[in-house]
């Protein structure tokens, strides 16, 4: 999927001083990078630390140089430098700074081996589980710094755990690549978040660039650097930049397209000559907390549904095959396609009660479909649905096929004319294809067509570390993308309508959906 | 004399975010840097300390901002914020960073008005007067953080003095322009200066660049940055760049030449085309020590002499009108002169007993003639001058007119086609032209050629927080420069047996100097 490119540790010699040849340590140290390079002209910044070992390193007797540098654009950094024969190898440090879950991952720079991997709670989360309520946090005297502290201090003890996992010393680390959302990245480098809630919505800083990690007070590596994903604006951030990276979709030749649900949905459309992206309120019902068994992927959970049509009965599956306590969003849209593929709910998504026979039951005044009675269920209760529940997932699905519909007639193209279709994160990899077409959720493409990319921003991390892209291509993408706003008019209104029957007002566009002949 | 550019302060007005102009803060400030500019492409970097301080400076009631940044080469670096109606002005330190003497000099960066200025005693005069014994000194564990420390504390303790005597604070200093022998930066740096003076000679680095103040531990503003000029090698150091650059040599359409005496001559010939440069042992005679009575340019030294033929007495005259303890450099050039014009001494500099009468003494077998009588010295004692220190100011006088010759002589041009000679350093404010050439040290042009520079390794710093020239411009001078190393062989020897009689073994080239007639 990548073009692989030169890592960023190079093994030098350096020519031994002459009478012939007896320029400056660094300037014999940068002609040796030039031809390594194959360059002519090579800006390169040596930070005064390294300098003042250069010469000792240069004269021990191994002639051999282990160096690390990083090219920022069009100029070089060099971060470490290191006799060949006793060079601790280089690492680098992958960070998916979510809202919720923070996943690191260490990579080695040489090798580009992986070499361990953790995940842990945001500690924010402390403060407030949603992004809103930390920025309003961080309004408070000291409340920023208090922030910035509390993630920067949890990245510095996993660190050092991940560091003692894998028989590394955090010393190693060199580079650290971050990409999270634009609120996160802000609270991470300390730059306020105020003004990206309030209209006009307005970040910082659109591309934090290279920045020392220690400024930010990480226990790496004195030279080591901090490279933040860019964001566009405050509501699509560098986490998606790394997914795009990740996905290729800025190199694909034949129109493809990028999904990631979250509490936004947010989609990028495009290929090698151009990129369009939006955002909008597609997710809740899908990621957790708006169904009341709803929560996020977890052993427990169930993933997959199939109804039995014969036993008439439910066969689940859950995460890790633990007793079921809940459902995520992969099973849910499961749930609704079974529901509909099976008759037991309609068109327009209401429960049949014939159809759902005892199933069904009233709690407070509300059908409610039992999936798994209390005898199977981990909790002792019976896990339902509530017609409620259904009219959320259909809001939220008929709000994802409008999204897509819209930026793809922005740009032209008819949804089936789109080659590969990636869907991002837990969500996709969790999702069933045929149960989301089966909804209308997503449109209906040839099934090989559908990519889950797993954690795609981490995976944008690491193509950095493993020097698979440039920050320049990283740039570059952000630079390319025209951000659609999605304006919520009266033509978005409409097609939000056509949209929220199953899967679609025009069924036409759903032909491999086969509800029962009796709808 | 210098080309005037802009400056390193800009006064800009960032626009108000809007739903139509809702980038980020930091792009907004880029979009007004690049108008202001006049650039369509600007690659600059806001250090994260700046960038956590922008939304709320954008923010404030005054929209305009000033803004300083230093351009390093291809791209930008933005060291201070403010808004424009509570700016403290920015300020730059320009120090001349000499073996003996350091010279600060603080200057108003947006006006250019110079503030201040004041000198110390360089504190690793304490560890060793000359640059050998502090070499030395620096391969002792903790010896070169010892003589770091030196230098950075004393310049500490004399910015907040000198800031103080013109009501300035320290945190308003953001460059710091450093121009000093290859040494001298190397100990300033904490950079190793044991392979210097070594064979084959090799400083740790030729371009240090532009660095963080806070990296030096030098207590200035946390975003300042300390530029210092570049290097040739280990005996041409940024102090001559920073001359070269001051005298606007490398400007010239003619060929100018620039001598500055030191311990070491240090001659650069060139023009707007080309630059060449050597060093030689030339200057001992004249800077002090090796007469016993000369001695450093300071009060009560004699710094002028005049032979009045009638009276047959020298008159002289002292720095600040004191009673005379000591001669300079300048003041034994014009005795020497005198005594050759008046037939004291003949053209191989020996005494002539005849002419010289009763001034003319043994001491310990050796010939002196007496220029102060006891009577009118301020240490009761006659000063003298003997045979031996004339034969030494010989010696030098002929180095340096050697050196000379062969630096025009290299590139094929004569000295009498040099169009403008500088004299730098104190040499150079005190010297009189007809007496160096009445000697035969200096070229015989004529003396509207002889332009005398001062302190040129401040005036070059100067120019630099002036924003007179950029760091690129400082850096092609450097990169023009042709180091011609002086091979003393048997050319070289031949020339100088030439050039050890008064004022030339050839009294061609020396047609405005006219001895009495009975030699």
């Amino acid at each position: 999927m990548h073009h692989r490119e030169e890592g960023w540790v190079k093994i030098l010699s350096i020519p031994s001083p002459s009478l012939q040849n007896n320029t400056a340590d660094a300037d014999r140290l940068i002609e040796a990078l030039k031809n390594r390079l194959a360059t002519p002209r090579l800006e390169v910044a040596i930070d005064l630390e390294l300098l003042q070992r250069l010469p000792f390193i240069l004269r021990q007797e191994d002639s051999e140089l282990c160096c690390t540098l990083f090219k920022d654009h069009g100029h070089w950094v060099l971060v470490d430098l290191q006799p060949l024969h006793s060079a601790k190898p280089p690492a680098g440090l992958a960070v998916d700074l979510g809202t919720t879950r923070v996943v690191l991952r260490i990579v080695d720079l040489s090798s580009d081996a992986l070499l361990g991997e953790s995940a842990f709670d945001n500690p924010q989360i402390d403060i407030g589980p949603d992004i809103l309520t930390r920025i309003h946090y961080a309004d408070r005297p000291g409340g920023l710094q208090h922030l910035q502290q509390l993630i920067c201090e949890a990245v510095n003890r996993q660190i050092i755990a991940l560091c003692h996992s894998c028989s590394r010393l955090p010393e190693e680390i060199l580079l650290i690549a971050v990409a999270g959302n634009t609120a996160m990245t802000h609270l991470l480098l300390g730059l306020c978040p105020h003004w990206m809630i309030r209209e006009p919505y307005i970040p910082v800083t659109n591309r934090p660039g290279l920045i020392p990690a220690a400024s930010l007070g990480l226990q790496v590596n004195p030279q080591a650097r901090v490279f933040v994903f860019p964001n566009i604006g405050s509501y699509f951030g560098g986490d998606l930049i790394a997914g795009i990276l990740y996905s290729g979709l800025h190199r694909a030749d034949e129109p493809a397209l990028l999904v990631d649900v979250g509490t936004n949905a947010e989609v990028v459309l495009g290929n090698s000559q151009w990129l369009i992206a939006c955002a909008g309120a597609a997710g809740p019902a899908l990621e957790s907390g708006v169904t009341r068994m709803g929560t996020l992927a977890a052993p427990g959970v169930i993933d997959r549904v199939r109804l039995d049509r014969t036993a008439k009965r439910f066969k689940i599956h859950t995460i890790a095959d633990q007793p079921p306590h809940g459902i995520c969003g992969s099973g849910l849209i499961d749930l609704a396609a079974q529901l509909f593929l099976s008759g037991l709910i309609d068109f327009r998504g209401r429960f049949q009660a014939r159809a759902c026979g005892d199933r069904l039951i009233d709690i407070d005044g509300t059908e409610h479909l039992i999936v798994v009675p209390s005898t199977d269920s981990a909790t002792g209760k019976a896990l339902t649905i509530s017609q409620t529940d259904l009219d959320s997932l259909i809001r939220s699905k008929a709000a994802m096929y409008t999204i897509l519909e819209t930026i793809t007639g922005t740009v032209g193209i008819q949804l089936e004319d789109i080659a590969t279709f990636y869907v991002a994160g837990t969500f996709g990899t969790f999702i069933q294809p045929t149960s989301a077409i089966g909804i209308g959720m997503l449109p209906d493409l040839p099934l090989k067509a559908f990519k889950p990319l797993g954690n795609s921003s981490l995976g944008g991390a690491t193509s950095l570390l493993r020097s698979d892209c440039s920050i320049e291509e990283i740039d570059r993408i952000r630079d390319r993308i025209t951000y659609l706003e999605l304006n919520v008019n009266q033509d978005f209104m409409n097609r939000f309508s056509a949209a929220k029957f199953l899967p679609h007002t025009d069924r036409s566009r759903f032909p491999s959906v086969r509800p029962p002949v009796d709808l």
